[in-house]
């Protein structure tokens, strides 16, 4: 057999000599996500059927046995099949397995470890060795994701494979406090991150909206912070035991000295400002704020974080410092008399000397700390990791300083941007300004799921499936970038997530279910198919939210990178390339006629589910851009000239289209004016 | 105003004078499962908008605060509105609510304890009074049913309403065994069974298949008999709580003597024949039993149960006590010698006699004993609970002989058999063979969700919506037995349940997806909306299933009750009455259509997808039934004869189309089998 070597996304394809694999299958690219470091296709079929069995050798930890199990019931789950092999463990052995899992070592749970595996699949059989069991897991994935089917059944797709990690940090980020999430999001989460390799699961607790965690030395915080949502110390074991078992370190954040109202709800007399306070309801940037100028400040936090430090077993502690506004400060005259006395110059400066006590206390507990980039500060020693998030200048200035550094800015997918926008956002660009030295610095990234807008329903289809993208982008080689490559990759990941619980397809349906009464969804799904949330902030400044509005509206059910819109802003690119294009022509008048008679039916729908109604014009506007779309198509396809007045009519209507109702925005009229426009050059 | 007097299902409208509601939503059955004791409609309206409030007074539990935060989340969730109330604690009250909950004490989570309510809604306001808060979780959950929507917008039917329930104790069982079932599925399922009114989660936790508890005292319980697959104490504590504030109380079941493999994992030394043993992988009756004649094992339970009587707070403890088959008993000389030596005349009576040690113990620590109806034996003391199982006259010979007793034959909704046959299932029916006396001994019901062919994934599907009818009966008047008003309201009430989390629509979807690799669902789902897995224990017997069998195949996407069938078999029924009928002819010519098209898009499905390849065969059927169909139809329409080769080949086809194919089987073919039977009558 030939083999033929692939430098990840760049493949060719030379054809002579391949007998096993149909034609179809070869041409195919496999459905990676992320895309391996090194990867040789040998177009052959390792053929799936009931003998299939796995066994571990060498000297692995207990967890990649539930794991290999696990595998083996997904692969079970995906093709019907009886697979004869039951419970893998430690005991019971599979007599020449097909599939073989060599192991060196226990992988520890720890930044840094190795997470390399090699995996060679051949006709006869598949070899996966790795040095630790957190590379046979990812090693493990990858071989899920080469399952494919021809007309003869299930099969792998033959490769020989290296990887590795390029950046030890990937993390995803989950904000437990805006809208408490329940235990269940977060370990179905965890599933969804172990399929794409990310291996950190940052933990944001505590916020002026909430204290989610149960606190045994000072029991009033959970009492009198959450409301009574809050996560007990039993079920953060459970959580941090299953994360382990994936391979997938919790590194826990408690917000300070700002975002820290809800703290302050049951210790006012830690505050720079008196008391009382109140769990704060709305969202933004507020004032409650630690009094860095006491003892008692320091005392709390030497008593919070001894157990703390105990229930989290990681080596990092997250102390947020962002966003904090200063207001009680500068208010509070001891604390400026504090300031003059001690020399220090400003909030920032006040907020490094505050920094500095708690890295103090996190050292003697054998933590290193974390925070976000305002915790970047000249008198800041070494051993601190900085999170950017405000702009790449502080990934840069702290990797150029000697501060270990990762990326959290241009990955916030709290904030509705495309897939390709975080996907093209490297932590280490080539044209980086940093030396080799200063490079390695350079930890990796996290997405952050801030939870303002999203509930336990929706919160799946804002993380997924955009972050396997951003997975991909802190996994694979810097060079694999080909956006139209991720999105088709991307779209096979989403449904294959849904094995592992995840409910942003499920909920998508459940939700147009519900905002239509239990009616014919179409008519609003064609709608929402092609509508997006409002992007950035603006969503908030559109309308007064709080902690207990409603997130189970139009703008909701709306996903980020609409993908039908996406489509056909493509289509009509390639089309105006190309005006004598007919099965696009055929492919974009299909989407503007059912645009364009919609708006009739979803008018019906609107009468018994008032929840619509804001929703009313917008898709009024949809209707009247798909009739201006089709009648653009015509003059083009009649190479004619509409005359002035209906081009500037239609401008007008595209104009007003664009502008957004109830937080959600349409996604074609970019393309629908694009059409208008030529239409002028005709 | 008007007020007009319902007797429950028995709706009589009287049309004068009344004003405000619209007429066709005065026509409008409430969608109220289960139907309230007593109700009055007054056909007004209270206008549901941002200002609704809720107040609680009286003196009640913690735990209303935070039913009642929920409550208005949902409705806020339903309707999209910005409800200015945020999170009702103790200590905030809103002024002048509009809706007024009176609590005159905390309930206990007992049995037996006080769950009525009153509810009067007027166009100005909502009372509801109850003499605990569980009788307002009740309350609250007919007021959210109670919700509808007219060209005004969101509104409450006005009612007023006295409810009780007729049972007390009116039971889920979730079997956590046969397929470990993690804490998100027993939760979500809780909070369907409190919008049903449903109050005892009832959970087998051992089985030959595992053992799901954490034992402190006998670690190696579950280390050696769970695979890893267990419920830590610090989870149950978590469910008990989650349950308490539902209303629910949490009856754990620990099976013995027989059902035991799982235990002789660790403790062979325990069981009636020498070890080892190894974890069951099959379903069955085994032979694995505990020795009932040594000392050891009362000792084991006595400190088995020392613990489990910690853990668990409800009064009652389940022992099992079924399907013990003996085998053991039979052939160990030393138990046969004990049982000469003890006068004990046969292995039922040996059960008894392991009864009435393990009940010494259980009531050593305060428990009531209950176990399924084999535990039934003249030497057993009357202060046990009896669950009749295997047929009525257990149920009617405990009530006779003075043990309380429930329900459970006819309630096992495994069997996937229809929604009608539980519906209709009353444990105490009008001509019941007991006195008045004997008849307080039957406590209500319980319905069984036994799990050998159901995982996370498929376990809501079994269980709902057909498990809100079973409430309905335990819970209504006994002459509340529509049954097309009851399949009706389920319809509405099973979409509604989806807000709860709840996955047995939103996991067909899926399953479909999977089912066919994601590409179009349409023909599938045509074929799945009218095929219903095998009933009763067939499904076992076609094919031999073990505890990791997938669990992702056509049959486990069929859903009991088949609704699209159902219609279909409705519809002939009523056209065969008047086969004028013309509405009832299209629609049935429509369906008929669809079918007799959908097998050729099938194909091109399986191609891309093998795991449908076996049931290739049953959608062709499909197809040449409605094509047999629609001939039928056509003989109908013309009065034609069709003659005797016709009928014969058309019966002979039904014959063949009427066997099962993959575990399933075609719902419509005993209605096509009427519509031929018809011609040949022309």
């Amino acid at each position: 057999m030939k083999k033929i070597t692939f430098l990840w996304i760049l493949i060719l394809f030379f054809m002579s000599n391949l007998p096993i694999l149909a034609e179809n299958q070869m041409n195919k690219e496999l459905n990676l996500i992320p895309i391996p470091e090194e990867i040789t296709r040998t177009f052959d079929k390792f053929v799936i059927d009931e003998n299939f069995t796995a066994g571990i050798t060498g000297n692995p930890d207990d967890r990649i046995y539930q794991y290999t199990t696990n595998v083996l019931r997904r692969l079970s789950g995906r093709t019907g099949l009886f697979l004869s092999q039951d419970f893998i463990t430690k005991t019971t052995k599979a007599e020449n397995p097909q599939c073989v899992i060599k192991i060196d070592r226990p992988g520890k749970i720890v930044l840094g470890e190795d997470e390399s595996y090699s995996m060679n699949i051949t006709a006869s059989g598949i070899t996966i060795s790795s040095e630790t069991d957190l590379g046979a897991m990812r090693g493990l994935e990858t071989m899920l994701q080469l399952l494919d089917v021809d007309d003869k059944g299930y099969f792998l797709h033959t490769v020989e494979i290296t990887d590795k990690p390029r950046f030890p940090w990937r993390g995803l980020m989950i904000d437990g406090c805006r809208h408490f999430m329940p235990i269940d999001v977060i370990k179905r989460n965890l599933d969804g991150m172990a399929a794409v390799k990310l291996n950190v699961m940052h933990w944001h607790l505590s916020e002026d909206q909430g204290f989610r965690v149960e606190c045994n030395t000072f029991p009033r915080l959970h009492q009198l912070g959450s409301d009574g949502y809050y996560y007990t110390q039993a079920q953060i074991k459970d959580v941090i035991e299953y994360a382990a078992n994936r391979g997938i370190r919790v590194v826990p954040e408690f917000d300070i000295p700002g975002h820290a109202t809800s703290w302050l709800v049951a210790f006012p007399e830690l505050a720079s400002a008196p008391g009382p306070y109140t769990i704060e309801r709305k969202w933004g940037i507020f004032n409650p704020t630690f009094n860095p100028t006491i003892d008692e400040t320091y005392e709390f936090f030497d008593k919070f974080f001894a157990e703390m430090t105990g229930l989290f077993p990681d080596d990092y502690m997250h102390i947020g410092g962002d966003e904090n506004n200063g207001k009680q400060w500068d208010a509070n005259p001891d604390i400026q008399a504090f300031m003059k006395e001690n020399n220090i110059k400003d909030n920032h400066a006040l907020q490094s000397y505050f920094n500095n006590k708690i890295l103090k206390i996190l050292t003697k507990y054998d933590k290193k700390m974390v925070g976000w980039d305002e915790i970047l500060h000249p008198g800041m020693p070494k051993n601190i990791v900085i999170q950017s998030w405000r702009g790449k200048e502080s990934l840069i200035e702290s990797a150029k300083q000697g501060y270990q550094t990762m990326l959290s800015n241009g990955y916030y997918i709290d904030l509705i941007q495309p897939t390709d926008f975080h996907y093209l956002n490297d932590p280490l660009p080539d044209d980086m300004p940093l030396t080799e030295d200063q490079k390695k610095f350079i930890l990796g990234g996290e997405a952050t799921m801030w939870a303002e807008y999203i509930s336990p329903e929706t919160i799946d289809s804002r993380i997924w499936p955009r972050t396997a993208a951003i997975a991909e982008r802190l996994w694979s080689p810097g060079h694999v970038k080909d956006v139209e490559s991720m999105y088709k990759r991307l779209d096979i990941i989403s449904f294959r997530l849904e094995e592992l619980g995840l409910l942003h397809i499920k909920n998508y349906e459940m939700m147009l279910r519900r905002l239509t009464a239990n009616n014919d969804t179409k008519p609003l799904k064609t709608l929402i198919d092609v509508i997006e949330p409002v992007k950035i902030y603006t969503r908030g400044s559109q309308r007064q939210y709080t902690s207990y509005s409603p997130l189970t509206r139009v703008v909701d059910a709306a996903r980020p990178d609409a993908p039908v819109a996406r489509e056909f802003r493509k289509n009509i690119d390639i089309f105006l390339t190309d005006v004598k294009n007919n099965s696009i022509l055929i492919l974009l008048e299909k989407d503007l006629n059912l645009w364009q008679t919609n708006h009739s039916k979803l008018v019906e729908l609107i009468k018994v589910s008032p929840i619509l109604t804001e929703i009313e014009s917008l898709s009024k506007d949809l209707s009247d851009c798909a009739e201006a779309g089709l009648e653009a198509l015509n003059y083009i396809k009649e190479q004619k000239q509409p005359g002035e007045s209906w081009i500037q009519a239609r401008q007008e209507l595209l104009e007003k289209a664009q502008l957004p109702r109830g937080q959600t925005e349409l996604m074609i009229v970019s393309a629908v004016k694009k059409l208008v426009n030529y239409t002028e050059k005709l």
